[in-house]
């Protein structure tokens, strides 16, 4: 299945962005350092940071994992967040979502120095990224930015249709199209003409991870889709979209996993080396 | 004219904040004091200051303005930005738009300390309000609101159209109806479906500055018109439509002048209010 034309998939993006991030950061020192705030075991949150993990080792970039109980007080998370701000030895810090329902997430992941800000999610680094400011962006943001320059995906004056509206996903999404010139619709869950908006729209990225966002018979075969969907089930990874059957239908789509998972993390730990103080004011290298 | 039926006039919305203002600052020992940057002598620049003077005034505010020559070095606007920064004296900084060409303005915009940026134009203030964090909006943003909560026009699942992505009109525009939860469509100058893009959306935004955003034989009688451009032309104030034409067409439509701009200067003293340290945690109280 993965070999079809039509599928966008990541690997040798990632083997390029990570040759680059080698190429520099193999002159420095002291390495970056990683650390990951975790509360509680969700099994996706597992996962994925033993991607993260393996790919930060691979690059011989330090990592550390602070697993706090899920019955911990926000309070805890406040006071773990001052101290690792604080340690000279951690350059970057990451706090796994989902957080417990019941924490003030954005509210949390602002206490995160702006310095050390990876992920891109306190007001400093979006609102750089919103205003098109600084080279750090956030993790969908970059992701789309690398797969569309690897495919020659133009993106001026094209009608791009977002769906799902979420500060992770779908804004930055929809800003970074915007910037790159392209007619952006952002979607959400009070949207009353969506089948019309897909029809009306040729780039398609899906952000809502629900299942079935898109009904396949809206598609056709001018479609390019962008599933950032990421859905456990029976420890299998899914996108947003039925992909056998979308992929029948398309131009193009990026695969799940395979396809933009991969590229947020390679972002990740390109954010981890331009934010780390060792790479100065170097011009774009990625 | 300007007693259509279906203008949206701000005249009263503004009276509002303005006594609610009134309500909160009278009983400060020491009122707001807003400082302005103005390079050279822009006629329209001149215009918008001698307003927000006025309304500054009105309120018991102070006001300064600091008129730099329009042959004067980037360099001198920092220096005078470190020095209103550091000033106890003043609680907000404003930087009359445009500067020179040949100055980077959002560059210049960061330097303005986040507890006085009262255009809420620097990447913290910015960011804050991209993940809807904290009640300082961007001027055009709060204008819309103020607009939309007094002639009670619904927004959720509305399909609202953004002509324009500036940085200062059309993206806080974008971010704020998606906020609550409309379907938005931004498009800009390399948007190739502007009239059906228009057709198929209720709500325009018209966040252009140029004349002729819109055809108005695009325009039906359900379309709600908000037009936020403002060009002076014979010291004469002109929005992006033609308003004698459009406003027998559409459903409502703000007017230019009276619609929009003197919304966004209530803003401006909203934020001025807000930012100021005696205003402490409040509520939102407007």
């Amino acid at each position: 299945m993965m070999s079809q034309m039509n599928y966008l998939t990541s690997d040798k993006i990632c083997d390029q962005v990570y040759a680059s991030i080698k190429k520099v950061t193999d002159l420095w020192q002291s390495k970056p350092h990683l650390a990951v705030i975790l509360v509680g075991e969700h099994p996706a949150s597992l996962r994925f940071i033993a991607h993260k993990k393996k790919q930060a080792s691979l690059l011989g970039f330090g990592f550390s994992l602070i697993n706090l109980s899920s019955n911990c007080l926000e309070e805890e998370v406040y006071d773990l967040i001052n101290l690792l701000n604080k340690d000279k030895k951690v350059s970057g810090i990451l706090i796994q979502l989902p957080l417990p329902k019941s924490f003030n997430t954005w509210q949390i992941t602002q206490a995160i120095d702006p310095n050390k800000d990876v992920d891109c999610l306190g007001a400093f680094r979006m609102g750089q990224f919103l205003i098109n400011a600084y080279k750090v962006l956030p993790g969908t943001a970059q992701a789309i930015r690398l797969l569309c320059n690897h495919y020659n995906i133009s993106v001026i004056g094209r009608n791009v249709l977002i769906i799902g509206s979420s500060n992770l996903v779908g804004k930055p999404a929809a800003i970074w199209f915007s910037q790159q010139e392209a007619t952006v619709t952002i979607s959400n869950l009070k949207t009353t003409n969506l089948e019309q908006l897909v029809k009306n729209n040729t780039i398609i990225v899906c952000a809502t991870g629900a299942a079935n966002a898109v009904n396949e018979s809206w598609l056709n075969r001018h479609h390019i889709i962008i599933d950032i969907g990421t859905r456990i089930k029976n420890s299998k990874v899914y996108g947003d979209l039925n992909h056998e059957t979308a992929s029948k239908i398309v131009n193009q789509i990026t695969p799940v996993p395979g396809g933009i998972g991969p590229l947020t993390v390679a972002a990740l730990m390109m954010n981890l080396t331009i934010l780390n103080p060792q790479y100065g004011n170097n011009d774009e290298i990625f």
